[in-house]
This record gives C-alpha cells, structure tokens and sequence, in this order.
C-alpha cells in the first residue's frame, strides 16, 4: 500500500477530532482558527482548502498502531499534535511577515498582528485541552506524561523558532547550529508525536525510545527535505517559486554549508548578495548556481540520506509490530521522497 | 496586619520558586523572561527592579492556607499563575506597541516583536511546567484538574484580549460587554488564582467554589479600580502620567459609560476627540471633564463598589480558617483602595 493511501485513511478521522475540539469555541477568535485550518473562508463561510500533510498525527496514530494500541485512543493525541503545528505556522507568519500560506492570505494578513498573535496563543493552549479528551481512556499518569511531553516538545520548537530568527542576520552558522536548529524548530514536535503514540498505545519503555529516535530521524530528514524544495523544488508542485527561499535569505542547510565550507570566495560573493535588501531573481539565479559549485546541494542531499538511514535502521530495529513497520516505513519514505 | 506586611512574607518565596523554574534554561530567549521579571538588564547583569505586585500568586497561597493547607505546596501554582500574567503581558505589550513597561523599556523593544513573540509563548509553556513541581505534592488527578484550569483561564483571558483589541474601533459598546471582557482579561486568571489555590490546599468541592467565585469579583473591582487610576489617578504614585488612558483612548470603564449614557452630546464630542489619530493634552483634559459632567466617574465607583461587597460577602459567607479570612480581606482591601 503507498503512502497517501494510508494516510487518507487517517485523516479523515483526525479532521472530525479536531472539529469536535473546536466545536464549543465561538468567538471570532475561534473562526481565525478555523480559516487558518482550511475549514472556512474569512467571512466564516464554509471552505474545503488544502491545510498541510497533517504527518505529525499521522505518525502518532501509526505509533500508536505499532506497539499494538488502538490508534482510536490516540487520535486526542494526534489532534493536539495538529493544533501546535498550526499555531507555530500562524506566529511564524507573523514572524516571517508572510503574506500567504496555502495559497491564501495569512490569519494575520485578514485579521492584524496583534489579533493573530491572540489566535496562536490560543491555539496552543487548545492544543492542551485536547489531550484531556483522552481522559478515562488512559490512566492520569500516562495522560500528565503526554502534557509534560507536549509542553516539552513546544518549547523546544520555539527554542528553534528562536535560533532560526537569531540566524538572519548571521553568516557563520555552522552546520551543527543547524541541526540544533531544525532538531527543536521540526524535530521536536515530530518525535513528540511518536513518542506520544506509542505511550497512549501501551508501549513499554523500550518501544517508546526507539520511536522517539525514529521520530527525531525523520523530522531532520523530513526538514531538510523542505530545505532542498525551497532551492530546487518545481515550482508547479511546491506551490512555491523556484528558488524562493533563495530570495526570502533562508539559511537553510545549502546555504549554511556554502557559507562555511571554507571556500572563501564562495563566502563572500553570498554575503555580498545577501547582504542586499533584497534578493533579486538574477541574483538568486547566481546563489543556486553558486550552491551547486560549492557542492551544497551534495552535501545536504548527504545528510538527508543520512538522516534517512538512521531512520530506517531505527525502525528496522524497534520491538514493533511488523504490519505497523512496513506502514511506518513507507510513510517514511513519502514523506522523505516527496517533491512537493 | 496591614497588607504589604502579609504579602511581602510571601513574595520572597514567589520568587525563588520562579527562579527554580526558570534555572534550566539557558538561551538568550530566557534571559528575556529574566529581564521582563526585572531580575536582569538587558545585556544578563544581575539588577532588581521592581515587577509588580504578584497579586494572582498571593491570592493563590492565601486561598490554599484558607481551606487549611499548607501555603508551601501551592507556591508552583503560584509561580506558574505569575508566568501567565507576565507572558500576557509580554504579548499586550507588542500588541498595543507600548514601548515602557515598569519604567524600562519592553522586552519587544530591546528585542523586536518577532522574537518577543516567542518569549511570551515559550513562557506560557513554562507556567505549565511550572505547575509539575507539584507532582507527588498533590496527586495526579489534582494536578490534572490544576492544569485544565489554567489552560481554561489562559483561553478566557486571551478571549478578553481579543474583545478589548476589537473595542478599538467601536464607540458601542456596553457597560455588559466591558464587564464580560475584564471578566476574560482580568477576571479569570485572578478566579483561578484562588480556585487552584484552594483545590492545592484540599478545600472541599463548596469552599473551592466560594473561592473561584471570591477572586472573580476580586479581579472586577480590581481591573476597575485600574481603569479609575488609569484616568484620574496621581501620575507621582501611578508612574504614568495622569489621564494617560484617555490619551492612549482606551475604552475603560468611564469612558464605555460615557459613550453609551444616552446623553447624545457627550457621545458626539468624544467620537471627535476619539477620531483623531492621536489624543492631545488639552483635548484628554476636556474628556476628563465630560467623564465627570457625564457622572462617569460616579458610575464606575459604584460598580466598583458593588464589586468589592460582593467580593467581602462571598468571603464572609465562605467556610474558611478565620485568620485567612482576615488575611484575605486585608489583601483585597489593599488591592481594591491602592492609588498605584
């Protein structure tokens, strides 16, 4: 079975949990949420519009499933999961000052800044009360340890939200900073949900470890992936120019590794370009270019085989349910193989 | 006792269980927190400065002591209400582009809202690790119920922001809806203060509840008594020069009286003062003179009033430790009548 079959098959669940989150909430704080989730437009009108690859709760229920639990119990979980990722994407839209996301204007575009700082806020902390929809279907313990869990893995996302931001202005970012970055800003809510589904599943320690570390594998590779669509993705599938990162001066892993790979021309001509309000379409032409020479583009695809190895190897060696493994795995190997 | 007296025994405390919670966490994004809570400059040195009156934190160990617990194992909970009321105020700050707070610029201004964003999220997430502390203290399902209502209040209070940032551009609004709003902003974190405060310290389920309800009207007659300071309050004690809520035009109290008196004159000629883009000295003095002539001034004294009895007879009605009670009355008189 490939990938998007399986997680059509969870997403449909997922969505009506975390409608029935957001059921009782009505405020228009609440309709900002909703149109950041692709249920309505900005009048509150009903809307059906592409909102993500939903692969955190994915990969909770599938956590879940692989120590042998139903991924039923999971799906609080999964919605909570959810509901942090979006939060984080409406502060970094703010953040980032972007001006759409999903082909649409951004929550803070529609509603002002300080209105869509309220609406992230808000739904993190809903993100909190949905994991008590799993009360009674686990025991307290366990349902404080997915809090502690949750609460965790924000801050650690927020901690890489943070060094991304630090980064801007910065041209000696080294490879490890990197994958410190990315490792709480993508990696962190990523192991969270694995980790997660295999606690709610019954997973013993064990289980759960090494589904954490599988979890932490794939959202590096997974991030780097993005990293790589946002230089040389097909515009007609990431939805996104080609080359847009180029010129929105993300230091993402190519050009992290050009700028410090010891090359010193290579060096300079990026800081001269970046160093630029803006990045022209020319100019961003001669940075890929650049890139490439440089042997960025080699060298990020090597860390991303790396990271998806060690993924691999992980799964390959946890005390899983083999149904669950070949599940996990090609999931895995969509989400890493993507080109959008 | 006078009430200084009472809550400086325990605003030492407070603090040190502040600081244990934030020891872990060393980078920079901490060291904004640090310098919010007035324990550092803005470059990490080590500075005291003074950063408010840690009234939900008091309320919340009084409250504990009032059903005859031990004020101690609620001092989490008083740390981790501290941490909501200041990362609100971190994000009030960016959202009304206030650059003074406490007389030291705000955490956006040193930093850039971007970043001060993410100090105020991250601090959120951290009150609800501050609230673990108490595991093995209290048992599971206390704590659980401890972290819902925070979560439960933190959305009530974000809620109330979102109502008073939408009051902006409205001269409609009713006495009805400020009090509902101030019930979200102000009212619900002070209600959880004393609710927590009481569910830590083993109250049964009638004096939780005269407790939750004691801090709601606590919290109406306190966020009042602002709005009253906030316009006729001595700029040598308030440290904000007078009327400096008319200038920023916010729609406390008075003002929402005002507008909507039914006395057409006096709402035509504020909306004039209010439509121009910024208020001036002359122009606040004459709205402080329409508020008095409109008996603004007496209407928000007397819902002011009504607050604090029904703030003294829930309390006197409530079945709690007479020295508390006196305690508590002491602290609400205090903060009811400050002129600062």
């Amino acid at each position: 079975m490939n990938a998007p079959v399986i997680t059509d098959r969870y997403r449909a669940e997922i969505e009506s949990e975390l409608r029935a989150v957001l059921e009782p909430y009505e405020l228009p704080l609440y309709g900002m949420m909703r149109y950041h989730l692709g249920w309505c437009d900005e009048k509150g009108n009903p809307a059906r519009v592409d909102s993500g690859k939903a692969i955190r709760p994915i990969l909770c229920l599938l956590a879940c499933r692989a120590v042998g639990g139903d991924y039923r119990d999971a799906l609080p979980a999964a919605a909570a999961l959810e509901l942090v990722h979006n939060y984080s994407l409406i502060h970094d839209d703010i953040q980032d000052d972007d001006e759409e996301r999903r082909h649409r204007p951004t929550v803070w575009k529609i509603w002002g800044k300080p209105q869509a700082i309220n609406a992230g806020t808000a739904m993190r902390v809903i993100a909190g009360k949905a994991l008590f929809r799993m009360r009674g279907r686990i025991d307290d313990a366990k349902l404080l340890r997915c809090t502690a869990l949750l609460d965790e893995a924000t801050l650690r996302l927020i901690e890489g939200q943070y060094l991304d931001l630090s980064f801007e202005d910065r041209f000696d970012i080294t490879v490890d900073e990197y994958l410190r970055m990315i490792g709480g800003k993508t990696g962190a809510l990523i192991s969270c949900a694995t980790e997660m589904g295999a606690i709610v599943g019954g997973g013993d320690e064990k289980g759960i470890a090494s589904l954490r570390e599988f979890g932490a594998a794939v959202g590096r590779a997974f991030q780097i992936r993005d990293d790589m669509l946002g230089i040389w993705g097909e515009a007609s599938k990431t939805g996104k120019p080609s080359g847009s990162d180029i010129r929105r001066k993300k230091k993402s892993l190519p050009v992290v590794y050009a700028l410090t790979c010891g090359d010193l021309a290579v060096g300079k001509r990026m800081r001269e370009i970046y160093s630029h309000q803006a990045v022209s379409e020319e100019a961003a032409t001669e940075v890929i270019a650049i890139l490439e020479q440089a042997g960025a583009r080699e060298a990020a695809g090597r860390i991303f085989e790396e990271s998806c190895t060690r993924a691999e190897e992980l799964l390959a060696a946890s005390p899983i349910d083999d149904a669950a493994r070949v599940e996990l795995e090609s999931v895995m190997r969509f989400l890493a193989r993507r080109d959008y």
